[in-house]
């Protein structure tokens, strides 16, 4: 224990967990990001994002565990099980972050599911299944536009084909940034059997207010929530805004800005509280005050716990956006980006989730999954379950996020717990 | 005359205007841009614009003239007259782009006006006063959101206080950027006497509808619109587009939606053909597509042939945007960049340009400039007048712009004939 972790918090609230070295490592890969403290920007593949895969490689290593690498970078180390023909235990989560995040999200989930392993081997817990933490590539959709790219490929979802057919915004191809980032591997190979994981449990921090508002240490998830992104893409007609006259204009931001309030009306009808509709990226071209905007895209996120009210409420925000486009002489494409169906948590893993909660007197409750994880598609792959921590006022993709060392020390020893119980064999 | 150049246009449309030469010259200007063509990208003090000075300048100094420059870059190449005591009579443009525009907006009065010196010199014309040739530094707002930055510092209406206070999207400040650029001349002499000049003459595309439709050849501008731009800076509260709920959302874009909307509805409100608002600049952070918006800036542009009229819709744009701020818990901040009041184009100036056109055989006819020029500050410093040429469809800022070469001769032809009437002495 170092000396910056009370030890009090330590020993009463998770004990057997190095919480110091936890949260000193959780701050030094805070350190690698593109705008500075607090705020936490690590795009795929970027310097700070290589600079973290690096550094948590290192320390992957340092505990002993055998690693190995894909052709999208997606990272695997294990801890040898005394059984290692067995089906292995898979933890793990996410280290890049959207632009001006925070330091927790994904973070949580890989420097807390390697302390959770080291926590047992300091213990001296000897696993049958081996244990297998995995590093995902680009949870975060900032750089190609599909979130959860590691994990979809690896569960099927993204094909080879898909993969090479995915490009960023600065024109450069996935398959040539990779190669960039020093992945060259087979992109056939990214995915995964059926068989190859006994269960899959992710740590990550709430992203919501629920479990601060109870007061509650453990969130057992039950079910994702089921999202779908898509870009529409508005084609308008330029030119000078002093010389071109309002009548026959044809602005593509003018159509894009009904889409917005559109989606936001849609989403209020639904009348559910789990409805939530977010246009969050717009690109206007050619976004010059003194001109007409020709091209607009614009990126739209929907989510619900009920698959069927979300595709009701996104055919109610496309009905507005066709709408307004061709009113206004603005062509529209729609371009989904997934939209995925909702995944169920494994019983067995809630069950031993919540034995764990009992067993280290944490207040525990089943919740729901507001946002995207790399769970949804191991889901496919494996019985899944996830643990959800609090995180200050339910605030995330902000500089200001914030989990306690307290709850997030309570969440790395239920995970070892459910670990240690899930790979006896 | 070069081959390029068919006989019968250069003889019978303009004569003495060597045609060819001229429009090789914008071809080659064209080729100095950040995006392919046929769309040109040339913005303040980038590696194109650089190059485009260099063009210019190499080809002023070919034609025996005498280059001075300021501390903004703006580039003044005197043709020295026979009594270069008398105030000088001034002609010129700009040479900057926005991003994907087209290759005769301000070029036309650059290359032009250089065509027409060279014109009155082979035809052995001796002026009695100098005749000046003007590139403005930056008409283009797009580096530092504020337009015709040169010719507004040349007549006074920014300051040395106010340009170094200029800062561009990047960070970079005016000063840094102009010293890097290679000019570091006081910034307190690039404003000019109001007797520097006895008159300033502007050629430029008509950047509108009218003349093309009317089969004119030649505009005599009457007065130019009195253009306002401002940014509005809203800002709200981010946060995980799916773990945050609807109720509570302070959703930054949306705000920016129904401001850009109310800006359409006051312009259209105002009842007159001559008003148009714009909303041609939207900026979102975080900018990902699942994350709320917390800050957006959006640029306006408002013109207007009646200054009382477009502050009116102005006002009313803005109380539709504090109304949807407020009912959204978004901040607003209103930025004034320019409210500019309209120019008069001088009496004299408009005979001799009217005279010219019917001595050589133009139809011609008064006409309102929309757009924002040069000639907008200059007409505060000496009696000044624009001479408009048609552009297809009406079309600028864009990469179809296009002015016929008959057309561009003609409007030398004319520039040509009036700076040797004014500069007669």
């Amino acid at each position: 224990m170092t000396p910056e972790t009370t030890p009090e918090v330590n020993q009463t609230v998770a004990p057997g967990v190095d919480l110091g070295r936890l949260m000193g490592e959780i701050e030094a890969l805070a350190a690698f990001s593109d705008t500075p403290a607090p705020s936490v920007t690590r795009v795929l593949w970027t310097q700070p994002d290589r600079q973290a895969r690096a550094f948590v490689l290192e320390r992957f290593q340092a505990a002993g565990l055998r690693i190995r690498l894909d052709g999208l970078g997606n990272t695997f180390a294990r801890w040898v099980g005394r059984d290692d023909t067995l089906p292995a235990v898979a933890t793990g989560s996410h280290t890049d972050a959207i632009p001006q995040a925070g330091r927790y999200d994904g973070v949580v989930g890989v420097l807390g599911g390697l302390e959770a392993i080291r926590t047992l081997q300091a213990e001296g817990f000897s696993p049958a299944r081996s244990l297998e933490l995995i590093l995902f590539t680009a949870e975060e959709p900032t750089r190609f536009g599909v979130g959860c790219l590691g994990s979809r490929a690896m569960s099927g979802a993204l094909d080879e084909a898909a993969l090479l057919a995915l490009r960023g915004e600065d024109g450069v191809g996935l398959d040539q940034a990779r190669r960039a980032a020093g992945f060259d591997l087979p992109l056939d190979e990214v995915r995964l059997p059926s068989g190859q994981y006994a269960a899959f449990v992710e740590l990550h921090i709430e992203q919501g207010p629920e479990l601060e508002r109870e007061d509650l240490d453990i969130g057992v998830v039950s079910h994702i929530a089921a999202p779908a992104s898509l870009l529409l893409h508005f084609g308008g007609e330029g030119g000078h805004a002093g010389a071109r006259l309002m009548p026959g204009r044809r602005d593509a931001l003018l159509a894009a800005a009904e889409a917005a309030l559109a989606l936001e009306r849609a989403t209020l009808e639904a009348g559910a509280m789990d409805a939530v509709g977010t246009a969050g990226l717009l690109n206007v071209s050619p976004n010059a005050i003194n001109s007409i905007p020709s091209r607009v895209t614009m990126g739209l996120d929907l989510r619900d716990t009920d698959a069927g009210r979300r595709d009701a409420t996104l055919a109610r925000a496309l009905a507005g956006a066709r709408e307004a486009a061709a009113r206004r002489g603005v062509t529209l494409e729609e371009q989904f980006l997934n939209a995925d169906p909702p995944a169920q948590a494994d019983e067995a893993i809630m069950a031993a989730t919540q034995a764990a909660c009992r067993a280290r007197g944490y207040a525990a409750r089943p919740l729901v999954s507001r946002a995207y994880h790399d769970a949804l598609f191991m889901a496919r792959l494996a019985p899944t379950g996830m643990i959800f921590i609090p995180c200050r006022g339910g605030v995330s993709h902000r500089p200001d996020e914030y989990s306690s060392p307290g709850h997030i020390g309570r969440g790395v020893r239920v995970l070892a717990d459910v670990l240690a119980e899930l790979s006896r064999g």
